[in-house]
């Protein structure tokens, strides 16, 4: 101890292991071999089964050079072109090898899931796409990835193959048709799949069978290696590319199980989907709890509640729409914010159980919040704008462009992204804060404010609204001079929308609205005239 | 996406923190400033409280120049000598300091549970000492970490009195005097303190005073760093050195809260003392969780019930002593294994639910095995000695040294230590099994199994055995014939132990039977004779 000291102690393998989530999915076959690891619809497979299949979806990718990023020197057949940017070799010594990039573009599925483990198996970086999005975004992420192979469920086989045009069209000569992989699903119609196999690609199962289910795969040497890339939902802009290493996947898969109180064995209910921040990293913690996932082609009302009854779901994920019919016999709710450049969720509005006895708005303020930090996230705080220092916590000082205010027990709030303030003559207006009041009018389904260009104001208020079903919708300028003058009475002046327009509004596929969307559209309007007033 | 590859991103404050369970506590004082942290008696804290209270430490303990280990310059006082080693100055030009030691004899109480957080906040190493230990052994671990500053609580002043004599005696000169700290519990007498005090010792809580509640303590610069020097218990040997690094005590204490399904506000009793193997990593698990720790200063059955009963404890762990009367309907059991080594708990004898509907004699048979390897740990398995390849996991073939036996269905269960193992001939017999053998006899409470001297066999069983209270003892070599003659009935012949004695078992403080001390008593006796048979 007086020679060296402690702190020097070398790494080895009986003291360091790369963290990674993949050994979850070894664990839980050696676990739970016989458990039910994922049941979609008719279709059920146990850990032993999963893990399984993972290990052939990797074999059969290395089979076909997807891997670390090889010269396709493995056998590579047919019209396939695999990964082949060049290996290169560090200062140090280490080889810096390019990773191949495996799409998928699949709804809750069995694919996907396994993905999520047989992709990074291989060597491989996932990159799960949202399949909401149009041939033209499609197209740009494929291309911006370089992906080697394209894994697409036969529902969406024809949107890839317009995306792949669109993105050989753009690529100047210089387009490499990737690996096509068709997800046939037995409760489907079988003509696009025989349809995609006419087109040169290969069903999902049979390309499963040229994998060996005992495959040997190699866990990341280093934990800092990518597991994934995704892409931003586009709520406040074009999609950007986030990566996830090994490392984070592993920390929040575990975060989930704590914060969430996810017991071994609980049962998950896939209604977010995976493809978004790879389903919040839950596809990892359920490996890591051994639990059972739970996922429906089609997210509806029915098959959730169905599911509820007859599967023991314990847990599942919703996205915030603003209707407020929580029956809370069936669950507890945890309010959750995070972003895909944090794995997912990173605050947690934390209930405290004082606060049971509190008035039920003053509850639903509380809930409100998007609360304090993970369990797996370091810092979090409101700084100034000005200096990047921390604001007080007083409940009302408006800090940094995120996390926008800081209450006197720590909890923060979101008052608005800063893409989405309006700033009338330089005071800024929160649109949360005008919508939470137009949420309080009886007619009201749905709002979202946004900036419309401003003779006098430079900007002003500009509302969409969806109206409730029971609502008559005859008189619709009544109705909005109604929804003026109610917000009159409870806002700034200058905070009241100058004018609110009827209709549906566009959502993410995680059933955000798409606040850019309205953006574009109030900002391409004629400015509002100067006022009389 | 093309000039770089995604793998090359460079780590920054944005995407990387070092792991670290001091963030639990900053985060529990956060989200639940006012829940209680920690109930010791008349004793509470909150989770507010608590963190100030650390912080104080590791303020009181910089400005004693207790930290990474500077020479002493921040203003050393009276006969403090400070940590005092060479800064060195690494090839990559690094600082490579060395931490300062702060060693901890207490038993469960508020001042061992801070150590644990407020020690690393100051940038130094904790060691905590089992109370159990004698003058001689504590004099040797004080020496081999050089501990700076020495906490002791009021009932172990004269024994850590006793141990720096010994230590000094045995410095060669060398011998600086430690900062002492005297722990007072104001339940207990205070005459102790008082003597203390007077051979120079500072009480703990004016030694808190020194330092500043809002102290603004850093983070590790890398996970790597120690946060704990640990003693193995010694039961099979001497104590061995253990380094516990900042990201294994994270990890550690995460995957507890997952694996015993620790729900968030949690009530942990601790009757597992918190300086062995730095309670299994609990104290950290409990402030990830923003539960609230039960300290006894005495285990008793009392005690422990009546914490139960009135505190609400949802979580306690506890040595196994072969006693079988568990009270199903207070508790649900979990069996785990580990080593100081590995943190603590490393194994979980997972429980299936299918195995609620076997016999009683299969469910013990089967959760007395090891089991499974824990969330948090990558590697488990059993391999042989001759070539440290698996084992085939078919319930039976014995592999390496620590884990025994594999089963088919992946679980692991310890057959015998290696130094325990009993070789008559060249036949090894495990001492493990023989006194699995034993516990069925009616008389038997306690026993244990070691290698005694054989002239013919060159070792044979001896049994160290303690009867059950109720049985007469007057007649101990009828007895001893008689569980001579029931073993023979169910082990195979050389597997019977040639003789019995009767007594209690010395035991670590931690509730195990310390084998070794019967070796070394077991080892000195005559050779058992040439049997005529």
């Amino acid at each position: 101890m007086t020679e060296r000291d402690i702190d020097d102690l070398p790494r080895n393998t009986a003291n360091y292991t790369a963290l990674t989530p993949l050994w979850f999915l070894e664990r839980a076959a050696t676990v739970y071999p016989n458990r039910k690891s994922l049941i979609h619809g008719s279709v059920e497979y146990t850990w032993q089964q999963t893990y399984n299949r993972c290990r052939q979806l990797a074999s059969a990718l290395n089979k076909r050079s997807v891997t670390f990023g090889s010269t396709g020197s493995l056998g590579v057949t047919g019209k396939f072109a695999p990964c082949d940017q060049e290996v290169t070799v560090s200062s140090r010594g280490n080889n810096l090898r390019q990773k191949c990039k495996v799409a998928v573009i699949a709804p809750n599925a069995p694919a996907l899931y396994e993905g999520h483990f047989g992709i990074p198996m291989a060597g491989a970086v996932l990159n799960a796409v949202n399949v909401r999005l149009n041939a033209q975004t499609i197209a740009f992420l494929l291309g911006h990835c370089s992906a080697a192979v394209v894994m697409v469920d036969q529902e969406y086989f024809t949107l890839a193959e317009e995306a792949l045009k669109v993105w050989e069209n753009n690529s100047k000569g210089k387009f490499k048709a990737p690996l096509l992989i068709v997800i046939a699903d037995k409760n489907c119609d079988p003509i696009p799949v025989q349809y995609a196999l006419e087109k040169g690609a290969i069903e999902y199962e049979k390309f499963l069978e040229t994998g060996d289910p005992g495959f040997s795969w190699k866990p990341p040497e280093d934990e800092w290696q990518t597991i994934d890339l995704g892409y931003t939902s586009g709520t406040t802009a074009s999609p950007k590319g986030v990566v996830l290493h090994h490392r984070g996947a592993y920390l929040m898969a575990i975060s989930n199980a704590v914060i969430w109180s996810m017991q071994e064995a609980a049962v998950y209910l896939w209604t977010l989907p995976l493809f978004h921040c790879n389903g919040w990293c839950f596809i990892w913690t359920l490996a890591a709890i051994c639990g059972t996932n739970i996922c429906l082609r089609q997210v509806t009302a029915k098959a959730v509640y169905s599911a509820i009854v007859h599967l023991g779901v314990t847990h599942f994920s919703a996205a915030p729409v603003h209707s407020r019919r929580f029956s809370s016999s069936i669950c507890s709710c945890l309010h959750t914010y995070g972003r895909s450049e944090t794995y997912g969720p990173s605050t947690l509005c934390t209930w405290k159980p004082e606060w049971d006895l509190l008035p039920p708005d003053v509850q639903a303020r509380l809930h409100a919040r998007q609360g304090v930090r993970y369990v797996g996230l370091e810092h979090l705080d409101v700084v100034s704008t000005k200096d990047m220092k921390p604001v007080p916590a007083d409940g009302k000082t408006v800090g940094e462009i995120v996390f926008r205010v800081k209450h006197p027990d720590g909890y923060i709030e979101i008052k608005d992204r800063s893409k989405d303030i309006i700033i009338p003559g330089g005071e800024n207006i929160s649109s949360v804060e005008v919508e939470n009041i137009l949420y309080l009018h009886p007619a009201i389904l749905e709002v979202s404010v946004v900036a419309r260009p401003d003779e006098q104001w430079d900007e002003s208020p500009y509302a969409f609204v969806t109206l409730k079903p029971d609502v008559k919708k005859t008189d619709q300028q009544k109705l909005a001079e109604d929804i003026i003058n109610f917000s009159r009475s409870k806002l700034p002046k200058y905070w009241v929308p100058k004018s609110v327009v009827f209709g549906p509004l566009p959502k993410t596929a995680t059933g955000k609205i798409q606040k850019h969307l309205l953006r574009t559209k109030a900002k391409e309007m004629r400015p509002v005239k100067k006022s009389r007033l």
